[in-house]
């Protein structure tokens, strides 16, 4: 818990290529246990802080008759190219995608890695237009970019990197969800949605830069919403659905 | 309470002679009446981030099953001539204090201010060697600088400037504490205890530069301790109370 709560706030500097610098990490303790519940929390959040060089700057620490609260928050510094924003897709602009989605309730939620040096490698190399992390689900977190960005989008729904867990999760339940599904808006993915232009966006996928697979799954179109779409070029509406705040 | 959850902070920067910048203020609010409470803490909060410039940067804001949890964080630039330290009193440093002590409990625990401007005028002005704010009592914050600087106290118990509320709390209570008892103890009182050297602490003594008052309350000397000194020169052990966290 301590590594996941230090994590997203990581997936989330990673989601505007800001490099991290130094975390204010504010806990409010049950008072039966305090120190060894703080000492395990540390445990797990410092060898994450260590990994990206974050220094632990400040915050607060304080027991009370109450449960657990956590708040993190990570101050970061600005790549060259200034922040990536939700915002700042077009209309033509390709859809990409690191990694893979769905079925993270499995574990990955609590070990995935904030992909932190993918964004600021992507953010040096290319012009990347706009970005938001996977954190309540990929068509949920692809419609508020698409949305920031005035525009909608469509998604090749055979193009999309659906996880092992994901499969897993569809194949054990009897809810009638299938790993698709699961991918499109299990969420705590803590992958990265991208933009780019046509060209640019080719180039990165065949250069494949990162240690990690990146893949164009879809569109930003000038008109407002989501869309599944086929290799005919049919369009289906297609519902965000994730977690809702 | 919104306004104090800031003005705490900012009192911390003052006893380090930095300007506030940033405020990040994390809540976690009971899901009942979440907004409602939200608003009220921000009515608190806001004049007195404008009051001193200080801009809401960031934090986080979440409603659960629990009771209100508050954790603000300021950042700062540093004065010219760095930050004051509890830890930079010398022996012969003359003790300084702001404003009048006890009885905060009355009401001054919310409404006081906090001494920003009064910190970053006395640190353009004058060397100060150390510095502490008073949150948990003058007595037991005292010893703490002392303690830093590798000194102890002596203290003029007839120069502590005592509050009218103190002295209020003294007459309507039963439990034989006097109205120094409290200036010594009560905390909360968020002034700020100073050291310099002995000709530049009777400079500022002399010029009065701050719209409040700041008076001379005793030395640092060599030996580690607290004592009370009286007129003759007889000192007398004095322990420190206060707030113990």
């Amino acid at each position: 818990v301590g590594r996941k709560a230090l994590a997203v706030n990581l997936s989330d500097l990673a989601a505007m290529a800001a490099r991290p610098v130094a975390a204010l990490i504010s806990l409010a303790l049950p008072r039966e246990g305090a120190e060894s519940l703080a000492r395990e929390l540390y445990e797990g959040l410092l060898p994450l802080a260590e990994r990206y060089d974050v220094a632990i700057a400040g915050g607060d620490t304080n027991s009370w008759d109450g449960r657990l609260v956590i708040s993190v928050t990570v101050l970061g510094e600005l790549a060259e190219h200034g922040p990536w924003r939700r915002g700042g897709g077009q209309p033509g602009d390709r859809v990409l995608v690191t990694g893979q989605f769905g079925g993270s309730i499995l574990g990955r939620h609590f070990d995935f890695e904030p992909r932190v040096d993918e964004a600021l490698q992507l953010a040096s190399r290319y012009e990347i237009h706009a970005a938001i992390d996977v954190s309540d689900g990929l068509s949920l977190d692809l419609s508020r970019l698409a949305a920031e960005s005035g525009c909608g989008a469509q998604l090749r729904l055979d193009a999309i990197p659906i996880s092992a867990d994901a499969h897993a999760l569809a194949a054990e339940s009897n809810d009638g969800r299938t790993a698709l599904d699961h991918a499109l808006s299990d969420g705590e993915d803590f992958e990265l949605i991208l933009t780019a232009e046509p060209g640019e966006a080719q180039r990165i996928v065949a250069e494949q830069p990162l240690g990690i697979p990146i893949a164009d799954i879809g569109e930003l179109v000038p008109d407002a919403g989501l869309w599944s779409i086929d290799a005919s070029g049919a369009r289906t509406p297609l519902a965000p659905r994730g977690f809702e705040h």
